[in-house]
């Protein structure tokens, strides 16, 4: 370890949040951990690539953020209280500047939900983030896959489809708008793929709520399809009841909005499935968070995902292993 | 996620070794797992990149081992028993085989500790390898740097400087040498540096027995200095008294096979201190476990790490932070 790595890492140590449940952080061989008794250990590990999971021109702030950001959905949809995360950051060179930006992205976010860097590795090479974030949640809590019920309702938070859709506009090149209002629903959009908002509220609210939660990541029917497959079930959701946002339906009109609706990633909203009689219940905790939710299909007997609206039935079928 | 990629974790995930304390392994939004009570946590990340931290021409099988290797080694340095990993993989290109022979390497060690992986992500891109790592101790039990004691002794497990012998030849190309003895005594080094053995068991072993413990990684100058600088006492080293294996003396003579000895990185042995009345206990331990271990010297008041032999003092004061 060269002393520059050793630099970075005392920089980016010195900016995490203290918690009392932590006995040793960076410094040692490892980390140590008091865990809260009678709760279990949530663990998930997501890695963003250069090029491949966000554009190269990324500021480092929002690839700070994005980094937290995929993981602490991962949680949400377990139900999870976020606790601990490692960070293996692998850079091209040892850029100060660079580094500060990334860290304030990582912080602002990592200090909302009180999660603490604990280890990680800085690495030369091509940029590259992984990171694995640990939670807790009370012995049979955690929100499943594979725990919906026939009947259910198929709910889904905030908007879908403006990440891909701002995704979409990024990737034709400069926008060929210049009214103001155009401007500010493309900012709208593009902040919701830079600098995503991680569930973790509704998620631990959802735990006396819903039978089965899934984070969308790579697209609602895909997302769904995992819910079908695990749960055994058939997902029908109707898609004249996708919400989304004023800002998407401007910029890419109704049928391009839609497809990123169903199909695009990296919204990181919460898809979960609820009994009909929570629906009074669902909507209060809704409101209390500021935070809309939206029913969007039911579960049947079957398999699969199917989407049905205002065209028909549209005979897709999604399934996911 | 494509269809490629979830055939790649697929494959992989059915070759963990199955334990009664994972409630959900890989499939959902993140693993779920049920940690021993009144136990602490132990956590450590490490990376390894291609041309960095291996030669490109390594082979997948050993790429496999020492991504796991590196990081059992700090379990061990904690006095951890292992028991859950992530392994974040980025690869140029999705080639079966080699998925293969790195699944055969990495589950090779992952199954003689019983650690199972539970998480990860497969991404394409310039090959990368995290691993977080995750065993428990009981509470007040782990192993720390900072923990060393005026008048300890320090040892060391093993044979030092194999690693960094072996790199420095593979590094001057083909050997100059065809007897059929020095082959085997290279081959010996290589292995050394392919596929180390992490100390965990002898980690184990040492909670009953040593005061500060780390794993050498950096070099033993270096790793030791860590221990010195946190238990705020100074580390004197006899470098006579460095055990070296004879293939590391006979294939780069005294002089060099010495110096890879005190700063050559990779070995994964176990430096530790205790008081000096555990000898004949740590005696027995290391013979239980078939593993030599050498005292190499004392700790002293003072700070940093200092090296004496048959030249007299090197002056060599190493400081780590």
């Amino acid at each position: 370890m060269s002393l520059a790595e050793f630099t970075l890492i005392d920089r980016i140590r010195a900016r995490t949040v203290e918690r009392d449940d932590i006995v040793l952080g960076i410094g040692d061989d490892a980390a140590l951990l008091q865990p809260r008794p009678n709760e279990q250990l949530v663990v998930t590990a997501d890695t963003l690539n250069s090029g491949v999971h966000f554009p190269a021109e990324t500021p480092a702030f929002d690839i700070g953020w994005k980094t937290l950001a995929v993981n602490l959905s991962d949680l949400a949809a377990m139900g999870a209280r976020p606790a601990w995360c490692t960070l293996a950051l692998s850079l091209p060179e040892a850029s100060e500047d660079w580094i500060e930006a990334f860290a304030d992205g990582f912080f602002a976010l990592a200090d909302q939900h009180d999660i603490a860097l604990i280890g990680g590795d800085t690495t030369r090479g091509p940029l590259s983030l992984s990171v694995t974030a640990m939670g807790q949640v009370s012995r049979g809590q955690a929100l499943r896959r594979d725990r919906a019920q026939i009947g259910d309702d198929i709910w889904v938070s905030g908007t879908l489809g403006d990440a891909a859709g701002a995704l979409r506009l990024w990737q034709q090149g400069a926008l060929n708008v210049t009214a103001a209002t155009l401007l500010a629903d493309y900012e709208t959009l593009r902040l919701r793929l830079l600098r995503p908002t991680p569930r973790v509220t509704l998620g631990l609210r959802l735990r006396a709520f819903a039978h089965a939660a899934v984070d969308i990541s790579d697209g609602l029917l895909a997302d769904l399809g995992h819910i079908a497959a695990r749960s055994g079930v058939r997902a029908e959701v109707d898609a004249d009841a996708l919400p989304m946002s004023a800002a998407l339906r401007e910029l890419l009109g109704r049928d391009a909005a839609r497809e990123c609706a169903l199909h695009g990633g990296d919204d990181y909203e919460l898809c979960f499935t609820a009994a009909a009689d929570q629906r009074d219940a669902l909507h209060f905790v809704a409101e209390s968070l500021d935070l809309p939710i939206t029913r969007i299909g039911r579960i049947m007997e079957g398999q699969g995902v199917h989407t049905e609206g205002h065209d028909g039935p549209s005979g897709y079928e999604h399934f996911a292993g």
